[in-house]
């Protein structure tokens, strides 16, 4: 059965609000980020570099950190108030999940937490403001992203992990399951009133496949493409551009020098109201990965980045190789 | 002093959700929605069109009316559920407000009011589904308007206006004050988390300035710009396309067989998080009102719709005619 | 050796004018010209559908003929003059290759013959004018395609192709040699004064690769992949959208309903000046292919259109299968 | 009655090639045309600058050169060979026009000479050779300017203008004749194969109105408006974003810190065909300007650069005040 969004969450989650990368090289991966996705550099400090979104007044939407091996160190989600952390630190303690309060720079009050299905979270209640930089039109460099949108984890058990954050308030608006059946194979949730903040899908997990930045347009998309391409990084775009069924997004990834992927994709389509059902989507159906065109690399389906010490477990649901071949559409 | 938004309102507001407007030649009108602006008819009767953005699930966002005489009649705002018409009722008798449940096709439970500055508005808090038409490009013609997005109306007293819908849980995003004073002379009020739903500004009101729609980009605003010229409304653009200081909206102003106002627009900025304090612009800074480009049409600044029976009063807030000219940006 | 343009050919060719398809539905190949393509149609009888590019002024640039089997019927360029139509034919006839004069509706003076390679060709030097529509933008669909531009051609021999082309005026732009020699793989040949009006590349030939009309920009071929992807033909896109390192074209390819192939690609870059030097690619170079992304499928490399009783015959210049694979990109 | 161009020039014109502005602060004019116009800075010496486009291979298609007084110093026309500049050389004598053979640095052979109507002009038949820029999409900035398109003249006897250069080989694209007679008030002639390379319109002249490069598509156009407001030019949009009739160009007209006009536009369509008639447009046709939106600004009318030393005449075809306001639709 499908969970549905609890109406009186435990605490309030508003939106997605960063993603902290350990990467092996700070200064090239730095360089990727601003001059081939197009990020701004808040600051940088010795073993950190934090970046933004053009029009984002949070000090930071991505966080760098040097390290001796590449992870996804955690995703980061805002909620409305400092109250809500103490009420998030509560929920967790009552549930008996790993949680701890942390000190983060730039941000307020931070708990750390693990989800049900292992994914490396932390929720903040605020940061420092930064000066928005959406009019600033002669410093948008190729795909002038605008903000951090959602992210996209790799789980050995949707279902749970849906449950789990439906019960936290967020609300399924598109899944994908097997034809006939329940069985939960992708999970688009979102809190923000529209198609997504977090997205679960069903295979090799916790790992996170993707976080994603919105693009002003198609223009910037493709132009973000032909700026890696020039900068050496052509090869580095594992699917797209491309529209996806599911959400109506279009898109582009793109794999930073460590392999973390980076989705640029124009913006979803509004859902707040709430007689709106969540749209389905059969696995045999291939117009839900892209409605045209060349279907994804294989590395883009089989690759996501680990969170350091987080075990990665086989998926519960499976499908014989030629099974999965047709789901996926990969060839 | 700024009004700051009621983090506990009487009852949820959560988007822009319909305009309804007489006009004089019921198909003429359709015709010019449709083809000129690019919106879905859903339904036709014989005194009656409802239409919609490419990508509404909900019946109708724009309703024109036969009429002898154009006006606006009313706009519309959703709520979250049934519970919430129930207790704007309350709210209403409680303030003495003009107000009545109505039966409207197609709509849930709706509550008309008057507001504190006499708009006319409706609550509603559901609507009958119908596809989204987002995937279905083939159908996509001119702006291809995805969604309802906003209203802006012209009020005598916006002061008073932006404290009546704070009250009401809206949050100011972005204003505009005259030189070294408080004097509100507009205001861009959110509840949906980007920039505006409702924007007073100053002027002889209560009369509706326009109607917004989001459009995918920038290239659909000048294909909605070629298609009027095509089709013979190239004069009924009385502003843009241009970029607002204000909001940072790429936008396009059309009139329509009535001279009823309709913006087609790229997407707003995000304004979610607590810490996010309102944008001021003085009213002497004329990028406020455009980034680059031609002033707009004198028809812009000082034409809009009445709503009917409602008596037009003068502004609170009074300029020199000059400087009025030079607050507009108009010459 | 690179064969250079002849500066006083024996009669002056002015563009690519228009190509013949021997389809074997000719409702269903009509429908996917006129709105998966976007293209305008001129006019229909009943075994033949004219359609023309949205600018264009002349009669056709696409000729459909009802056939029991699918074909490239031929490709048509344009003489400046009736006298380059005689000048044509009495070049023919000296050099001994196949010609003819031919009577073809709506078009001026026309010369069939065939080139040194076996392509199906004929000369016209006029059409029938009909009104440009690249104003009527209400009618705009899909790409908008605006005018034919170039075909491509693979041919067992390339650099007599090439040769044979300079001879007539024709100048190279670009061209693919293999590695450290001079045979030549591709030659993308000019007269109008960009990068390319007829190319040939190395394989199976004679057959019709593709013919390519030129889209307003980037955004149209995105909205042609959408619209290919809501009408159903959205696996029919057998490359793209992509950016060749060769010519610097934004494209995406299409397979009408018999197989044949259109491509849709923003404008060329300019190509007159006599001091401009071919640019050469190495064919180990894979960003001549393509600057970014996934490559092209097995498909887009091997399948082509047969001119009807021409036989096919093998490549002279000949790769190992894995060599081929790389020097192509496809795996 | 229309000039016809002669088939037989004795020269060959091939494209416009380059302008020669003096400037008054050479410094910020080369910041202007580099960072809110988008060039590229092929060289700077003490008192010039050469800047070109981004495609194109030719050393320069704009020189600043440092001046006490701004001017329009000439305009460049490409020759196809040296010969051309020696057979120019000879008519020019055969004419009594004043000419003179002068050297530039990195042009070929180049020949100064006055036109009938007293344009500054030079003739240059080849250029040092510089790399295309076109795929280096990590320097694109602003509109991404790709190559120098056309110039528009300004000239007090449009009918002689238009003679003198259809003797040279350029041909009428499209037209403006006052309503019912053959009276020239505009000419757009073309020799590169599409709508326009001179330009002559009727008013006080001969003074130089804009030069106009390339933009890739109309998302480049609104994002050179966006940074010209973002770096404090946006009140030097005289003109635009909006839509010819004329030509069907979509344009945006800039001013420099010399008030020289550049035009950006996307590009025209194809215009090859001997059998294509010019496009005639009557004065009292307001879409001739345009086909939709505000009035261009009085200034984009009435202001243009001077040539040194060169006499201003007033124009041989007068209007009333009004009567000229209502053909040039400024208001």
């Amino acid at each position: 059965m499908l969970p549905t969004a609890n109406p009186t969450p435990p605490f309030v989650i508003t939106r997605a609000s960063h993603v902290v990368l350990a990467v092996t090289d700070l200064a090239r991966s730095r360089d990727f980020y601003r001059d081939v996705v197009g990020l701004v550099v808040t600051e940088e400090t010795g073993d950190t570099v934090y970046l933004r979104g053009l029009e984002e007044s949070a000090h930071h939407s991505l966080v760098l950190e040097r390290a001796d091996a590449a992870a996804a160190l955690r995703i980061g989600l805002r909620v409305r108030t400092d109250a809500d952390i103490a009420a998030a630190e509560r929920w967790c303690a009552d549930r008996g999940l790993v949680h701890e309060r942390v000190h983060r720079a730039h941000q307020g009050p931070t708990l750390r937490f693990r989800d049900a299905v292992g994914t490396h979270l932390e929720l903040t209640s605020s940061m420092d403001l930064v000066p928005r930089k959406m009019q600033c039109f002669d410093e948008f460099t190729s795909g002038a992203p605008q903000r951090l949108d959602h992210f996209q984890v790799v789980s050995h058990d949707v279902q749970t992990a849906t449950g789990f954050w439906s019960e936290l308030g967020m609300r399924l608006a598109e899944f994908t399951a097997k034809d006939g059946t329940d069985e939960l194979w992708g999970s688009w949730m979102e809190v923000k009133g529209n198609t997504h903040d977090l997205v679960f899908t069903n295979g090799r997990g916790p790992r996170l496949h993707h976080f994603a930045y919105t693009v002003p347009d198609a223009s910037s998309l493709l132009h973000a493409a032909d700026v890696a391409g020039a900068l050496g990084f052509g090869e580095e775009i594992d699917r797209g551009p491309g529209r996806h069924g599911i959400s109506n997004a279009l898109f582009l990834y793109l794999r930073d020098p460590d392999q973390h992927r980076v989705e640029l994709f124009t913006t979803h389509y509004q859902f707040i109201d709430l007689e709106d059902e969540p749209i389905r989507w059969d696995l045999s159906n291939a117009r839900r990965a892209q409605l045209w065109g060349m279907p994804a690399s294989r590395r883009w389906f089989f690759e996501a980045s680990e969170f350091p010490g987080e075990p990665v477990r086989e998926p519960l649901l499976q499908a014989s190789p030629q099974t999965l071949e047709d789901y996926l559409g990969v060839h």
